[in-house]
């Protein structure tokens, strides 16, 4: 199968685990092991041999029985299907407490993340290195996405600025956005966006809490 | 149907949805609008129609035809379903920047979370204020645990200290954790488990980019 083929058939719920088994791989591998059985990746990850055997059963069966797999094919097989055989150039808009802690993040870099810029539109925060170089103004976003081809934007801002500024990276080209700020936003086809909400989080262990 | 019944009819892939639902009708309702069509709230969400009624549907019929949802009844019954009809404590461990930035986050206490107490292993970030009264010394949790009914603890250690720390809170009782540390946590049941992940957030958004 083709590797374009391949990503295609990886169903999206699949991707999660995918980028779990590849973080536990990679320390595994650090630990020096150079195969390992489903059955041993299962009980590393928390989940069940099955459940391993069918998500890597999208890259074809190269899986040895009885022997299991090759840590180093495996990992590179999983950055391949993740698009980690490449580096993704990533921009901060918001140098808060959020934005801050996320670019002083250091596992960041280590997949391939090349953080290149932070933005704020507070005047005191501008100039000042909060882990990724001195902070830009916001007002000179649209000239730094013309000189750099940048892929992920993240957005740690309030609120309120939150969507226009979603709305005015992806009308730049950015074609992928992470969201952090406390609303629902949307993007234009074919942006990509994906939010991460605390409020969201709460309220699903608030509803299993009350079960 | 019961509110146990119904509540357990309801997918989990739908439970994220109902929370976003809420709070864009709580947003509408401070603009005083009254009753809202499945058109317009999909509009405000950014979904579609059928979704909605969908989604709705779970919670009785009592959309009107032509008219819409009564938006007071509709953000009633989604906080009865999210088990927000009740208050819950909470605790956040990792007094860091990213503990901050979730602590000083305001929507935490509208939706009816009370952050009770933050906990750290720094001793130069313990005593300090930041967001929820003095940082407690981690050494102090367990004693903290036994004298306050703790529902959530949110985790923002890094990696390393994050597992015991997971396994010290479900031990004393609490029943759920949120975990933003770099790890893939496990818990015992009946503890509930949610995880943000940045590294995951980051690998689903390039597995896209290189489709």
């Amino acid at each position: 199968m083709s590797q374009a083929n391949r990503k295609s058939s990886i169903p999206e719920a699949t991707v999660p685990r995918l980028s779990q088994y590849l973080r536990k791989l990679q320390e595994i591998q650090s630990r020096d092991v150079t195969t390992i059985s489903s059955r041993q990746l299962a009980k590393e990850v928390g989940t069940n041999p099955a459940q391993i055997r069918k998500d890597l059963s999208y890259f074809g069966e190269f899986g040895i029985r009885g022997v299991g797999y090759d840590v180093d094919r495996l990992i590179s097989e999983l950055k391949k299907c993740l698009g980690l055989w490449r580096s993704w150039n990533v921009i901060i808009i918001g140098a808060g407490k959020l934005g801050t802690a996320l670019a002083l993040y250091r596992g960041f870099q280590k997949q391939g993340f090349n953080l290149i810029g932070m933005f704020d539109a507070d005047p005191g925060v501008v100039g000042r290195d909060r882990g990724a170089g001195p902070v830009m103004h916001v007002d000179g976003l649209e000239d730094f996405l013309k000189k750099n081809d940048v892929h992920i934007a993240i957005i740690t801002t309030p609120a309120e600025p939150a969507q226009p500024l979603i709305d005015r990276v992806t009308r730049a080209g950015v074609p992928s956005v992470l969201n952090f700020a406390p609303i629902r936003a949307t993007t234009v086809e074919p942006a990509i966006l994906r939010q991460v909400d605390l409020s969201t989080e709460l309220m699903i262990l608030s509803f299993h809490l009350d079960k």
